[in-house]
């Protein structure tokens, strides 16, 4: 057992995309969570900064005394995951493989599609992931580089936004039956897309699935915490507006936080 | 990627539930599996014993150049998990963590019963493991000691087991609302296992959920097997007959397989 809590970073607000599955499939787990608002989105960034930010991110929740971090941006884990792990006496964890995995059981038709940041796209990471577990499928990676600015301003039903997530989804549009959110900020957007994209398509969302594995890693390694009466402090922090931050966290969390304001 | 096999050990045929559902998950992966059917059932033995027999197994795997080592054996890992997980190089998984896991979550009354085998009972361990996770947990624990030897026999479906399951069974029925299948034998005797404990009573195979986690932790670990078209070259070991193990196994795994005499 160990009672400290799991720390998670990401760009902004996305990540608590995954948090709320956290919480809802691991109720028992305490959160640090630290967004860095002011900076992002990271998707259209170059690596080399990308990579800087996210080992700020990795260092402030290593002040925290985490016993685990969560790489819940995509960004970050097709830039960096592989060298912070390997570098950390702690698991840490990306959401690109949960997502991969899950899309390769979910397709039929072994079409599958990616949405992400410009740099996720770029990276071509999740169909490499993708192909190296099951060669045969065909991944189709667009980048929807308006999508995270819409979902940090909490524009996520206007109708702008329902404008810009159909024009931007076209290329995919009749082509795949699963389609990855591979971005956090992603499934803020849900409704609109599945509308978009039609019921018939599946849509992954590499946040939760993250979580599952979460679940086993916390085993796997004897970490888990233990499900007492001690009341849980899970703490929010953001390099931009406390204020906007917790709007965004609660309407999306259901309950009420803390947030407060870091610079890094 | 790591195209080499996952090892599994058992005290006999047992672990072959785990074996099939891992084809069933994840049927690119190899299997490398060694039976110790001679010296079953493990569950009446000193600790002492217990830890040495799989520590021979363990090794006899090491000598196949496996990826992974799961002890597809509750007694086995009851005694000795934890300390060959911390010796080995390679990642090694039990099937006591997740089979706890998932009876928390189903539960809905809260009373969870485990069968298994008696050093499994006497270990305490499902109790311990699911109390740690989740306090407010009842836990029955009921030694089933005539199970294995039905098993290993191949005596599934006769009146004879009938007729003992049912009579083994009566300390829990109706007391519990979800039943570990502590032993990786028992699912072979699920279905009069069902029959006796009524519909209401969800059966939890604890290696069926093993697998889950075993694809987590390839992934995890970034050891997963190509899905390519290489043939995959299954090997089964017993320490008894080669003859009655690949009966059991071929009509368990609905396969034909070939099977290997070894003296350990």
């Amino acid at each position: 057992m160990d009672n400290r809590p799991i720390g998670f970073l990401d760009s902004g607000v996305g990540g608590l995309t995954v948090v709320r599955e956290l919480m809802r499939q691991l109720p028992h787990e305490e959160v640090i969570y630290i967004g860095d608002s002011a900076r992002a989105p990271y998707g259209p960034r170059p690596a080399e900064q990308i990579r800087a930010y996210t080992w700020q991110l990795v260092n402030f929740l290593l002040t925290k005394d985490v016993k685990m971090i969560v790489f819940a941006c995509n960004t970050a884990t097709a830039v960096v995951w592989e060298e912070i792990k390997e570098q950390l006496a702690i698991p840490v964890l990306g959401v690109i493989l949960p997502g991969a995995s899950a899309a390769i059981k979910s397709t039929a038709s072994g079409r599958i599609g990616v949405i992400g940041t410009p740099m996720t796209v770029k990276s071509d990471i999740y169909r490499q992931k993708i192909q190296a577990l099951s060669p045969d499928m065909q991944v189709e990676s667009l980048a929807c580089p308006k999508f995270v600015p819409l979902v940090e301003s909490n524009e996520l039903t206007s109708s702008v936004t329902k404008k810009v997530v159909y024009e931007s989804l076209q290329p995919l549009a009749g082509r795949v039956d699963t389609l990855v959110l591979g971005c956090t900020h992603y499934p803020l957007l849900r409704p609109i897309i599945q509308n978009v994209m039609g019921p018939q398509v599946k849509l992954i969302d590499s946040g939760a699935e993250c979580v599952r594995d979460i679940s086993v890693l916390l085993n796997y390694f004897e970490i888990n915490r233990s499900r007492d009466k001690q009341e849980l402090n899970h703490r929010f922090y953001t390099t931009a507006s406390a204020k906007s931050f917790a709007e965004i966290a609660e309407s999306w969390l259901g309950k009420e936080i803390t947030v407060e304001h870091v610079r890094l």
